[in-house]
């Protein structure tokens, strides 16, 4: 049984909007990052994969964080994969500051694909042959929920370019959720308040499509659905301050 | 007199694009983001400033990237001051890789600037306060070139927000470069060939404002001109390939 893998970051003043705390994308990269080096490290990232023609995409996240820590400040994210299904890896994170107070968490879960079908590939002999990988520790927090129904009340659109897409040829998930975060009021962004996001990804959304944006406004709460070319949904999110 | 000071980077996945390799805003993010870490560590970062209300902003930039590594690739970022004008600091970098082959190098130049009246402060004093921060070594290349006349044969709008605004609430460089690099072909942004990239800051674009981004393609190189509400031009760069 293995243990929980810590990775060191600090809040750069790239991270930061102008209230010099680390935006939501930053942290929320900084984890997607260190699942992608934790992965690496273990001979099952997204490299590895690579050389049988499949890959990992995310297809559910939940982030939480109780405050958003200042430029410069030290933090350790800590992550572990706490179980494989047939279809869906779940790998968790906690966020600590130098004194080891957590400030934030997070819950992903992740498909394999293969890479020219783009369809999902049967996970079960990953969890045969990395069994000695999973960390018997439950998820942080409740694991990412469904958003059902969302009914726009703003829509914004998007033609898909060079600096939205990732190394899967699809839209990189920070950028979803940039496109997201720049439909509310700068005021509800930068208030200080916990926050928790959950985002789940229903289909790729590549280079040259238009998406469009639409946003649900509920309180202190937004909802948002993404698609694109005028189909079904693609991403579904909401974003909650406390 | 000081010496060069060096900082470690590693291509992260989210750090590259398709064809797996650093892109260029991703390589010019960690050379500013280096910037930004020495002038903290030496004591006139935008943190110390802005106690007086000044802050530095970044006036011009040249950046050259004879190859852009591959995701996973170590490499080193060293900087140093060379000279102090009355207006303008220069701030030079190259990039190492782990063997100690340069594969990058870049000039900056610097304004500070009052955050109130949002105009360039008199140099003189920094260079006087911090003459022991100045390395005797010339720039790695030609300093920023200036570009004179765009005549756009194409243009896009863009209405900036919240994720496009730094600490100093303007818009961010690497957020004006993609800009630009997402007007031209993919085939041309991912080829594997030297590139240099100029870029000047006449004004500050803002929060709420459109931005028209026009672009004059010319063989292997780009010429770009930014404007805000219709304005004059705000930012302009060149984009070069061997």
């Amino acid at each position: 049984m293995a243990e929980k893998s810590r990775y060191n970051y600090r809040v750069e003043p790239q991270d930061v909007d102008f209230t010099l705390r680390a935006t939501i994308p930053s942290l929320g990269g900084s984890i997607l990052n260190t699942a992608g080096i934790d992965a690496h490290g273990k001979g099952f990232g997204v490299d590895a994969l690579n050389a049988d023609n499949h890959s990992w995409v995310l297809s559910r996240m939940a982030v939480e964080f109780d405050c958003q820590p200042t430029q410069y400040t030290d933090y350790t994210v800590a992550t572990w994969i706490s179980d494989y299904g047939r279809v869906l890896s779940t790998r968790n994170f906690t966020l600590t500051d130098a004194a080891g107070r957590e400030f934030g968490r997070a819950v992903t879960q992740w498909a394999m694909i293969d890479l020219q079908s783009r369809s999902a590939i049967d996970l079960s002999w990953v969890g045969d042959a990395h069994a000695d990988a999973i960390v018997d520790a439950a998820p942080p927090t409740d694991k990412p929920r469904k958003i059902r129904a969302v009914s726009p009340t703003a829509t914004a659109e998007h033609r898909v370019v060079y600096s939205d897409i990732d190394f899967n040829r699809h839209v990189n998930t920070m950028r979803y959720i940039e496109m997201m975060l720049d439909m509310l009021p700068v005021d509800m962004l930068t208030q200080e308040a916990p926050v928790r996001l959950d985002i789940h990804f229903l289909k790729e959304c590549r280079f040259g499509q238009t998406l469009t944006v639409g946003c649900e406004l509920r309180g202190r709460s937004a909802l948002f659905e993404i698609s694109a070319d005028g189909a079904a949904a693609a991403v579904r999110a909401s974003i909650e301050w406390k």
